[in-house]
């Protein structure tokens, strides 16, 4: 007698939907088969449509977990990146996970990482700093590999991320300009599509249009120390000057610090107040002092490895989207308000008093 | 009929010395078999006499290569290494080999990260910036593993290494220092028994006594930014202060900067020249302008792969010492001699006249 269940998708469901042979299916989502690229794009499109959730066949081919995670990433240079590699390396020792680096062409060629991915059978992703997360993630996902956007998130939501609240720290850091004092904003953007960069130049710009300052200085930095440069240059040859600098990111920052004083001669604070994002090591360094919003590297981490190991150990990917507050660490790179900062554990913090 | 060989060692000779069975032997060269420690100790100490060359059981056993070079790294925040992690990640890749990723304990557990290794079945192996590279890297090559120690040397020479011209470039620093009419030479050492610290504070003082300077300060910052900044501090509190401070890395040196300014109110060159070692990132930043001695990343890690790369082709471990030549890059940092600064390519450069 036949029993008529509801259970998950079967591989022969997105055999049939695919127009490929159950053993199609199979390979695809075998590590290290072979497989025609147009039949695993079916196939990859069809286990999309139903939800197929791989895990079970890929765990029965290779019952023991290869207990290593990969992780893309790229912009070394900026020392953001590197904090969270080794803090995510040794969280993940701990749990006796090891890392696998891909280091993310910045023009990304998708398939080849993916490719890399499989052939590797990494039990879980980590996705950090490429332009292509989307695409990449949503083909893991498919494939039933675990995959956590960090420092990015892409609009279906099918794909859980790690970041920290953007939009409410770039609000912070406008009231905290306005406050200071200044008149004429910029804002150095980071590459227009990243995640990150929109909410956080959405924070910055709309607070700032509803406070009456109606246009903002935006130039592209797009992470990048030399297109930064010129970026920098750009704004401060545009007479008057503006007096306030958000920068997306603090190597951005650092960089239009190094612009305002060593190429146009001006006074930071005095002249231009400039603050970065990520709380990052050189932030601190003297030399440059920067105010930053920041974002909690270990939080960050920890709430990724939390993610990642909740889907590994479950079989199941649900997605969650986590968000880690930050603060708006003051130093001396840009003007001070006369209220508003506060002193805590030997650092100074900007705490916005009204809630929007 | 028999026939004589004069073969490689067998690992029954090694079984037979160690007093343990083969089985014992194989195991211990059997990435992820189980072996008592004390067992697995006899064994490699028995090996090790014999010079013993596991690779081929190695290789039968698991003919498929893993494709997978394991590199232990710390010093993150030393812009430096996430440079080489990043060129190493990237010329891997092009050789289709990938990169497990050890963050190496600096107080350092050797039979920890040396389990990893083993459970990973790497290819080969590259050790940067562990105080324990000689300890794990003749484990490692024990066990017919390629090693590579990257930006350090052990004595023995049975392991390959890949390094800049430590002593070399450390004698052109204290003739750019002597030519710059330097008086009272200070030394901010690393931690005292690494190969590359040696080296630099060889060849920096060694030239100094050799042209009539009798005393050089030496001050203990160890790689570390805090221990750097206690150094630096009781270096500018002795009356007189240096007039030029040789660090031996620009992570430190940039901290030896922040502090002569920023805490001494010290001028940097007029009142005190510093110089580094590493020519990374932020000394080219013009908050700094370190004058500092070039280890280049690029042909660092080429000679790395390429010694990696002929030690798993061949399955033969022939150590190799490379020496790859560096530059004296002059920025603002330091007074400059009246001779000798050449330009190249936009970038200043010292030259030394003598041969010594």
């Amino acid at each position: 007698m036949k029993r008529k269940t509801f259970g998950p998708v079967t591989s022969q469901q997105v055999a049939q939907i695919a127009g490929v042979s159950q053993s199609a299916v199979s390979r695809t989502f075998t590590p290290g088969a072979s497989i025609a690229p147009a039949t695993r794009e079916k196939v990859l499109k069809a286990a999309r449509e139903l939800g197929y959730r791989p895990n079970a066949i890929a765990r029965s081919l290779n019952t023991a977990r290869s207990r290593i995670v990969g992780v893309v990433m790229s912009y070394f240079d900026n020392q953001f990146y590197p904090q969270v590699l080794e803090t995510l390396a040794q969280k993940l020792d701990e749990l006796n996970y090891h890392l696998l680096l891909f280091v993310g062409d910045r023009d990304g060629n998708v398939d080849r990482i993916f490719d890399q991915i499989m052939q590797y059978r990494v039990d879980g992703i980590v996705l950090a700093s490429v332009s292509l997360s989307m695409e990449l993630s949503q083909e893991c996902v498919a494939a039933g590999i675990p995959v956590v956007l960090f420092n990015r998130s892409e609009e279906s939501g099918i794909v859980s991320s790690v970041n920290s609240d953007n939009e409410t720290a770039a609000r912070q850091i406008a009231h905290f300009l306005l406050a200071g004092g200044h008149h004429r904003f910029a804002y150095v953007a980071g590459i227009a599509d990243s995640s990150v960069n929109q909410a956080r130049q959405k924070g910055f710009t709309e607070t700032l249009h509803r406070q009456g300052i109606a246009s903002v200085h935006v130039v592209q930095g797009n992470y990048d120390a030399e297109q930064t440069r010129r970026a920098a240059s750009e704004l401060f040859s545009v007479s008057p000057t503006p007096d306030a600098v958000f920068a997306a990111n603090d190597h951005m920052a650092l960089m239009v610090m190094d612009v305002a004083r060593y190429e146009f001669g001006l006074r930071i604070p005095e002249d231009v107040s400039v603050i970065g994002y990520d709380d990052t090591g050189p932030s601190g360094w003297p030399s440059y002092a920067l105010t930053s919003a920041s974002q909690p590297v270990e939080a960050m981490v920890q709430a990724t490895v939390a993610l990642l190991m909740k889907q590994i150990d479950s079989g199941t990917i649900e997605p969650e989207q986590v968000v880690v507050p930050g603060q708006l660490v003051v130093r001396h790179s840009a003007r001070r308000p006369q209220a508003g900062v506060v002193e805590k554990d030997g650092v100074s913090l900007f705490q916005l008093q009204e809630v929007e």
